[in-house]
């Protein structure tokens, strides 16, 4: 299959690129690097040192009979570059990380704000129009959140609902509410995918993907093809953080009570579910859902894996319950259903401590690398954080 | 009170300035005047010549005690403009028309889509900003439309719903389905402007607006302040662009068989709706939803009140089904509640057949003006119009 990966630099979208690689699909890389820009004004950096990625494509390619190839543009800023690609590549399969992935980074200041979702949605607007243009019978496989449904108080479905109402019945899109201007960004997305699928007859399948976590793939532990490993406040993912914090012995930074539940997925779950559902393409017209995690936990539930785990490794793990910078319950039902991906045939790496003291293991041989001053949470939900405003 | 309103040039947002200064308000025009280069761009024209909005602004500043002031900017490109607006105005409400008005604009091309979504959701995340940095407490009406919502085979409520869902319950935003990308602009800046209120506190009222008909309000109808009617297939709603029509003697173009069903309401119902919004602020952080609307027709019932009123005006009207540009259902249960704007007391003007001869009477004074070339339908959803496509 040729598969396009939209956002082929980034923490998920290069192991998924190498993994499809190897199953043998013929992979094309794009990428605007802008996430290393984000990441240089922000002040963070990952934790293990990146290689470009024209370096990690030319060691891929030296290293494999598949070689990667890869166009370096913006998808959202240069419709005529997305043009050029799917007119020349002619994808099959679409995999879409390119987006700015971080609610805080969205909620720092207007700038963000408006960088988060003038990127995400105008990209997938354009990249919709040029499916429509040269591959309007490839498969879009788009990388939603399951932080665009918030916390409801009813059970969470995957994407649509079967709605009874007033004694009639219709089945609707989910309702949704996000808890930040990215997840805001996700939800305006779905909605074009979806009206796209319904007006224009794409295939689209729509990952509302939980929090990842985890260090590494079977690709990314060869020399120089790790990936973008974060562990600040705005990049990096709430478990990978924790272990960080228990490597260089810093409490870990509980928002809150930390009763906050959500869907969480190994970071090899994500490459196998990307490669399920691109081996089953939605139908023609069909705007597909998976809700893409494999276990529920709250935030206290993973500070107790960290603290076990850093046990097994010799180290004394401590909670800090700091003030919650983020608007969100912090004790509230939540029930999702992630149905779909198993019925396809997923097998998942579920967590455990010695998932976890694999994570601090490897973190531990970088421990120098760390910054400690990107950890604790700054950037608050209610107001503008001075340090990353725009001028007025 | 002081009323910012954005998007002041328009169809509406012109006559709602007047009638709000009229009673009392102090009132600040903001617009960029994009919509008249879109005009210009697909080549139509408003059926009475527009004078320019400083020229207007002006006499009605010496017709009247009530001055209104305006400023010329952009709100989603940029952000300085508005902040200094917000920063010298200080308004306590602001009424947000400033968005691209069609839905066949924003299928006409990626380019357009682009510049619909582009304008729409940033103008109003640059809006959100700017009230929280200015005037926090201040009320934001913004102009939705019915056509968020689709054509659900269930009843549409007021922006919420009661979810009953598996035993258990929840109020939460009603499921929507936008029938183009102009729509699909509009349910993006609900999610924001919810998320807004759920995390900052702003107060907002958003106006699910139904299709508006109508050439005059009581102020329109003075010298050199009429507003931009528009007749042509994309800027000209159903009601107005059939008048026309049925004045300059060609069939009424019907989208496939008609039934298509809509909420609609007289322009002079537009502006009592916002001044009823504006007269009892939504509460802090609350997200209030009003469907704007006042009756349900089907097409075919508008064509119905065409034909009688032309009878009555001495013209035959002919009905032509045309092949429906369209993706939309022609035959589908279509049930909307209006009840919020009734229980604050509007008094709504209904359509009858002497509404309609008023409005033939008044286009046939200028008929000469009509250019019948850009009243059937050329834009496809299902394809590219060449004319308008961008350049690849």
């Amino acid at each position: 299959m040729r598969i396009l990966i939209l956002g082929g630099d980034g923490y998920l979208g290069w192991p998924t690129a190498m993994f499809l690689s190897v199953r043998g699909h013929d992979v094309c890389i794009v990428d605007n690097l802008s996430k290393r820009l984000w990441e240089a004004k922000i002040g963070v950096a990952p934790l293990f040192h990146l290689p470009t990625l024209q370096r990690r494509v030319r060691v891929w390619n030296e290293q494999t009979s598949r070689p990667i190839s890869m166009r370096v543009g913006d998808v959202a800023v240069n419709h005529r570059f997305i043009y050029r690609v799917f007119e020349e590549f002619r994808p099959d399969g679409i995999v879409h990380f390119a987006e700015q992935p971080s609610a805080p980074f969205s909620m720092d200041s207007r700038e963000h704000a408006y960088e988060t979702q003038s990127n995400n949605i105008l990209g997938t607007l354009n990249l919709l129009f040029a499916m429509r243009a040269f591959v309007p019978d490839a498969h879009l496989v788009k990388l939603g959140t399951m932080g665009e449904y918030g916390t409801p108080t009813v059970d969470i479905e995957e994407g649509w609902l079967e709605l009874e109402h007033n004694g009639r019945r219709d089945r609707v899109p989910y309702p949704k509410r996000p808890g930040s201007f990215y997840h805001a960004s996700k939800v305006a997305d779905s909605v074009n995918i979806e009206f796209a699928c319904r007006s224009w007859g794409i295939r689209a399948t729509d990952l509302n993907q939980g929090v990842v976590y985890g260090t590494d793939t079977d690709e990314t532990l060869r020399s120089e093809l790790h990936t973008s490993f974060h562990y600040d406040e705005v990049f990096g993912t709430v478990l990978n953080r924790f272990v960080v914090q228990a490597v260089v012995g810093i409490p870990l930074t509980v928002y809150g009570r930390g009763g906050q539940t959500r869907g969480f997925l190994d970071i090899r779950d994500t490459l196998r579910c990307v490669e399920l559902a691109l081996s089953k393409p939605a139908d023609a017209g069909e705007f597909r859902v998976f809700n893409q995690f494999t276990e529920q936990f709250s935030v206290m539930d993973l500070a107790g894996f960290v603290q076990r785990a850093g046990r097994q490794c010799g180290l004394d793990v401590k909670i800090d319950h700091v003030p919650n910078p983020r608007v969100e319950k912090e004790d509230h039902y939540y029930n999702a259903w992630p149905t779909a991906l198993a019925s396809l045939g997923l097998q998942p790496h579920l967590l455990t401590d010695e998932t976890v003291a694999g994570m601090i293991r490897r973190v531990q041989a970088v421990r120098d690398h760390v910054d400690t001053n990107v950890i604790y949470p700054t950037i608050k939900w209610r107001q503008e954080t001075p340090m990353h405003a725009g001028l007025r």
